[in-house]
């Protein structure tokens, strides 16, 4: 694998973009080499471009919203085609991604997911955790296949359920975990740390 | 909820019985103060039987081979009503209990499952979670309910898969992490810590 170092990010956003700035400050903090080379939210008006533009990070809106779901694919994947990114991270985006945009970056999207897949994947993860009872749970950064939150993990950080939490309390706790492993997914792959074998990856050093 | 220390316990067994050993070390080193009161294996000839007996610890055969479910069954339930123990624990017990029995013990049944359930129910946890991918895997202690290791969680606890993990290397690290937990889980409901709401549990202490 050629050395990724420096590599070219393009991150997907639907809304707050807390996820998109840890990766912000770790490229301001030099924690990762890689650098954002743009920002593209399928929705207007979400903090997460307040969070591109505060740190001059271009953006830019592909608006799903009264379009079919074939122009809207088609829009993303004529964008990200030109910006020709070296990886795509999904940081809170909301929508699937088509088997087109992924067969066209094929082991290049990473999602971050906020439970220890396979259980609760999909929507509300959180919630679905508190509902099933679980006393640990955790987050996921995976490379994404056309599955929903399926493809080879990458990392994954647990953490404990306590009696009295709430989704939002749960989600804030696993907010600093997704962060702190989302940047070390990012720091693995910069560094071709990330064997991928079938449908595993291998760690060449273990957190 | 009554007070349950010194619970009269019955342990199911089908193989070598080392959940069973923590058990009977936790009873003589007196960490927990309930006492097994048999030990009932569904196969001649196993490890677990002599550790009952080194334990001079009653045991029985009710063998499942040659039988159909429903002569075993039978024969399982009326040997558990005659015991009437207040917890009975599936220690590496290979059978599906049948409903007859899971109702005449309501929520007096424990299991201890090598995964973080709802994740890899079933046979072969830590050859599935390998086979996965999955970083962080588990053990957990949970109430059998009729649904194939759905019941209410009492206990999870989490370890680590590393890139050279074997199916072998792995089910010895969790077997530890196993031993721990029942003997956790023994020691919480006997002191009525477990409150049992709907589907979930709540623990008095949290661990």
């Amino acid at each position: 694998m050629a050395n990724n170092a420096k590599m070219k990010i393009v991150v997907l956003v639907s809304g707050r973009g807390t996820n998109l700035q840890a990766i912000i400050d770790a490229q301001q903090t030099k924690t990762i080499a890689s650098r954002i080379i743009m920002v593209i939210s399928n929705k207007e008006n979400v903090a997460a471009l307040d969070r591109a533009e505060k740190a001059n990070i271009p953006f830019q809106v592909i608006t799903s919203k009264g379009k079919s779901k074939d122009v809207y694919n088609k829009e993303l994947l004529k964008s990200l085609q030109t910006l020709n990114p070296d990886l795509i991270v999904l940081a809170g985006y909301m929508k699937i991604l088509p088997s087109s945009v992924i067969n066209c970056f094929p082991n290049k999207i990473i999602n971050i997911h906020p439970s220890l897949l396979p259980s609760f994947p999909g929507l509300k993860a959180q919630q679905q955790a508190l509902d099933f009872g679980v006393k640990i749970t955790g987050c996921t950064v995976h490379f994404v296949d056309e599955g929903c939150d399926t493809g080879p993990i990458i990392l994954q950080e647990y953490e404990k359920v306590h009696n009295n939490d709430s989704q939002k309390s749960l989600s804030l706790r696993l907010l600093k975990k997704e962060h702190a492993a989302l940047v070390q997914a990012i720091q693995l792959i910069e560094n071709n740390k990330v064997i991928l074998q079938d449908r595993k990856t291998l760690l060449r050093e273990e957190p």
